[in-house]
């Protein structure tokens, strides 16, 4: 088995968080790296045809899994860069790939969490398990923070390590008998996890579509916002504001419009605002702005690119007490009931993190972070803007989605790595509708951003 | 809707770890209180009856979760204890209940957390997304401390945020079409989990067993390992030594008849090792020192007990390269896309706390928490023993099973509740064989411990 199949089948994520991946090429030690030790590492599990198999158990496998794109784009990613690595060991790889944050937590929350993690040296601050559901004062402060006057209390907030997790909870709650619709194009983990939970049909090769998925266009015709006039009824609407990876953020018309289809419908969104603290505009923040939204949707977000909590993994989930399913259950009971059995809440440490994120200095400290990633994203607009392309998003949200008419996303992915070592992300690879796009990502370092920026210059003078 | 119920269906965790509640009532400022304002939180969600209903979706109610009793021991212990404490306020609780550490987390550990979260703050020491399997000097370090010999690779260890999380990630891997045993009395989370996958029947209350599930009787008459003469093929069995509730480690020879009946079933064996430092005599510390078990077994383990990180959450799962579906396809690249698709890893701070934990000082300062908590398991041992009580477990595990022949444990929990104002557990809360049984942890501070004795032998003298 080749270096490419070994780290494209096993140790390579295969959600979108395997972005992470060609960095940790670079740079991590704990991570994927290609000397032939690791290599070997992943034979070991991705090649068994290699080992000898003295046996096996008569435990079938489950056929939801089979149905998975392993790696449909992501491990493809870092073969490429794997493999344009070995063709250039010397090249000053940039990658603007990952959403993955580069700047340092600022240290007012840094130090909430070393004081939490010394106390828990003491009898008085030590503490076992938390509420699953999170700590009471910080449930507290997310409410009023970001959903003051909304109707959102301290206990329809779930605190969680991350959306991506509370993504494939939610998924635990709906179970396989749901049906779903997706942006289109969008964040591959809410496919996955509906693949995964069984809801879904085979991936057709043709349309690189999975059945029973309903997918909702959003395309520069469309302002990037589905006709919904289009969308076939489903029972679970996923639907990022703004949006991973067009950066797009509807407006309050547009997800007015989106709540009315829901209630018409009957169904639930799951309103994804982990990039809302990115928004300039008036569009909303929640999509609990919306009247009406408590009794039709969930919302999930993050401090993941607020603070850089990437890897310190904390998040939150809304479950307004006004969500019933079609028997009157409140779903929120539902919702609690999997993260009582099936997670053990956020890590106390990381919880005195969050509570100092939301503190005076801390959302200070978090907007000025957020604001150099907006300098990086008008860095990087106003590049492919001189240059003649059609640029989206950016405005609100942290990534440039950039056009390459008639062309493929992995051609100019390609044709971008080749002659410039940037590593960015094809459209194509968050759906059918992002053929012809690449995603550029905000997150790094200044001059990192600005180098691969002149290299495009370069390129496409 | 009464305190008791909106308790008992809302807020309070249903799976073993709300054995919290009960502390929380007493004393934890972010969980279920008595104040008013809490329990009317609690109603919100919890008597949707009792708000005016303005909408309810067509989205239909995960029928797996109907199955669920929810909160069928847990939150009636807490509810239990909240009316305890209605009628004696002043009364001095001590909780035995919940498998709850208590004792500082040594400093070479949390200090080793405040590093990493300062380190966050600097350039050099900033980390964003980490490997979703962990962080490789930790998946290093637990291979070699805990599996060193026995076969188990750095990159057979996947970091989890607990052995709770991890036991839901791999009932997703296994999905909703495999049949499962669990040892009767057990932890409440494998069948709970089974049930949430869609894995059983129906919960069939005069046998209080749900369908589908082999429930592997584990009794004194058989010394807590079940008779596998008499025990029907499954595809996963989940098995726990030393055991939560019974205390009880199986030997040597007990685990390889295990190992073969799984080889002989093609089955896969969950064996969970969470108290595996607490064992005092020779019996295997870990399921693969049994020849040929890394072809039928997974290991899941957590830092909880060990280090006191209940609320820092990390723990791991061994999922061995030569363990193959029927397919031959292996179980460990499917778990892999799990972990990946449906978590993030752990948080980056609790992972440099594992870290300092598996540090020679690390281990001594474990070892020495863990000979505490062993020492107060001798004496709730001496105190019932002494008082002609048949009393197993406790040499292995920080829980003490004390019969109660004939008896209800339900009664017994009430009269020890409503005498001592001691919590205990009910043992039939784990499982029908746990009738005439009460799990007593040994979770505490030394003076409660001493204390509760003092009343038990009052109680009983």
């Amino acid at each position: 088995m080749s270096i490419t199949q070994s780290l494209s089948t096993s140790m390579i994520s295969s959600s979108s968080s395997a972005f992470l991946v060609p960095t940790q090429l670079n740079s991590r030690p704990q991570s994927v790296s290609l000397q032939p030790k690791r290599v070997g590492l992943c034979k070991c599990v991705a090649a068994p045809q290699e080992e000898k198999i003295a046996f096996k158990t008569k435990v079938s496998r489950n056929a939801n899994l089979t149905k998975l794109q392993a790696g449909y784009l992501f491990p493809e990613i870092a073969r490429r860069k794997a493999a344009h690595l070995l063709k250039y060991p010397d090249a000053q790889v940039i990658s603007l790939g990952i959403g993955d944050t580069t700047e340092p937590i600022p240290e007012v929350i840094t130090s909430a969490m070393a004081k939490r993690a010394y106390e828990l040296s003491t009898q008085e601050g030590y503490s076992g398990y938390g509420a699953e559901q999170g700590e009471k004062p910080l449930r507290a402060a997310i409410a009023s923070t970001y959903y003051r006057g909304l109707g959102i209390e301290e206990n329809d907030i779930f605190v969680s390590d991350g959306a991506k997790c509370d993504i494939s909870r939610l998924q635990v709650v709906f179970g396989a008998n749901v049906t779903m619709a997706v942006q289109d194009p969008s964040y591959p983990a809410y496919v996955d996890s509906s693949v995964i939970m069984g809801q879904t049909g085979q991936f057709q090769k043709d349309v690189e579509k999975y059945g029973n998925i309903e997918y909702m266009k959003c395309s520069p015709e469309n302002g990037f916002f589905p006709d919904l006039s289009t969308v076939a009824r489903t029972d679970i609407i996923f639907f990022c504001s703004p949006n991973n990876p067009t950066g797009a953020a509807a407006t309050r018309e547009q997800l007015t419009r989106l709540v009315q289809f829901a209630k018409d419908n009957g169904s639930i969104i799951v309103y994804d605002s982990a990039y809302a603290m990115y928004t300039s505009d008036d569009n909303p923040r929640s999509i609990f702005e919306i009247p009406g939204a408590k009794e039709v949707a969930i919302e999930t977000s993050s401090f993941s690119k607020y603070a850089g909590f990437t890897g310190v993994r904390l998040g939150w989930t809304v479950v307004p007490k006004e969500l019933l399913f079609s028997d009157g259950f409140p779903v929120a009971r539902d919702f609690n009931r999997i993260v009582c059995t099936c997670f053990n809440g956020a890590s106390n440490v990381s919880q005195a993190g969050g509570l100092a994120c939301l503190s005076p200095e801390g959302l200070g400290a978090m907007r000025q972070v957020i604001g150099f990633y907006k300098e990086n994203t008008d860095i990087i607009t106003e590049t492919f803007s001189s240059l003649g392309f059609k640029v989206y998003g950016g405005k609100n949200a942290p990534y440039v989605w950039v056009q390459f008419p008639g062309q493929s996303s992995w051609d100019v992915f390609s044709e971008i790595l080749e002659k410039t070592h940037v590593v960015t992300t094809p459209g194509s690879g968050f759906g059918p509708a992002g053929e012809g796009f690449v995603r550029v990502s905000a997150f790094g370092h200044r001059q990192n951003i600005l180098e691969a920026c002149k290299r495009f210059k370069q390129l496409y003078k």
